[in-house]
């Protein structure tokens, strides 16, 4: 199973370039907007998952740039979330116009799961409920 | 044939996060860096490129983080292009630690030719020139 | 008369630092960020005073940093716009915890009003409207 | 006495924005690069300080935007930094093209100076020494 999330967002002048559309390592950080949001929406928010001494490092992440998007556009991003075999986490996100459904881009990360100290663990279990019940 | 390049930097206070190494997204800029760096090593500096109405839009990005860096780390950025089928480019990025040659990440980008308006082109024959004798 | 406008949002993972805080430099672009919603709320967004040939580039910024604020936290954002002398614009911006409403940061910026080639101009009947009537 | 330093480098195309110059918030950025390399000159690498437990939090910054500058313009960055009254720094950045000395920008920050906690401290010794010789 997994979890599925759908947040808004506009384009910040700061993330344009001359080219006109968005820089291309913005995206990494929308990426990272689509996580916190689908986390908090599970009523576990990140922060808290730090908090209780399990992070989320990235150990992968691929974009394909589809189509331009200019300053002040709204966008649909869609992440979804789940393991990636038995010790890693994997987000897979989708932004689109929010008028017009036209792709901009696409893309994943995949997540080594941590301690605070960085060493890599096995999820705790209510990672692994969360992401089965969605935090229900 | 292939063009190489190696540059060195260090990392900014900016480019780093609470977990005390480099943010995931300011791989993608420091990808951006060696592309210029190649480009100028060439004889034809990439602003030179846009000047001459060719542009190089990232079309795909892929990074693995393979391991820690911290600010003010030395790092050392090996790129190289070369041509992904008739109509794209292609830079391979490995960038590693300067003092011990332990790995940071890698990945490359992938991008469309296109002129000044955004519309895809063949590469004229100078860039397929450049790609070849790096610019000799 | 000045216009006021106030927006929320939240602090991203790729906006904090190694102290824990937010950079120092992103509290630029959530001051865009408040000039662009202040601008939307009028019912001319700045996207179409730049459509209209009027552009606002920043001459002039200054923060004070007040307090800490880490990943997630909700901000509260409250932003005035007014003339500065006969030519130029200018935003105060105040930031505090939404929750508290302890001071984050404030600061102001100065813009000239351009052209679209970048040649300063006196700001057009319709600018000096919106800043007296607040789109009403 | 003051220290000063001089630096070089050059604009990145992730720091322009469609108004073809750089991004107003970037220049934060540069600012903290030449602290580094003012600090790195002194023979006590900034680094150095936080491993002593010494850390210098920005409390204000001022910028002004004196003119237009793209991608790959390479720019000159003169930093001098001096004691703010007893408890605080002060670091003054002038940025010119590196070419024609025509102002790009200028500005200052100022910085408490904190233990590792974050809890202002009277500069140390060595700091003050710093300041006087240069390191010398």
């Amino acid at each position: 199973m997994t979890l599925k999330h759908v947040s808004y967002f506009r384009i910040r002048y700061s993330e344009t370039d001359p080219m006109g559309t968005y820089y291309n390592s913005r995206v990494l950080e929308w990426f990272e907007c689509g996580r916190t949001e689908l986390c908090r929406a599970t009523g576990t928010p990140y922060r808290e998952w730090e908090a209780r001494g399990v992070m989320l490092p990235v150990i992968e992440a691929h974009v394909k740039y589809q189509g331009m998007a200019r300053y002040d556009d709204r966008l649909k991003m869609t992440t979804t979330a789940g393991m990636s075999g038995k010790a890693r986490m994997r987000f897979d996100v989708r932004i689109e116009r929010a008028d017009t459904a036209e792709p901009v881009c696409r893309g994943h990360t995949v997540h080594a799961v941590t301690d605070a100290a960085g060493k890599p663990i096995r999820p705790p279990r209510w990672v692994l409920e969360l992401l089965e019940t969605g935090g229900d």
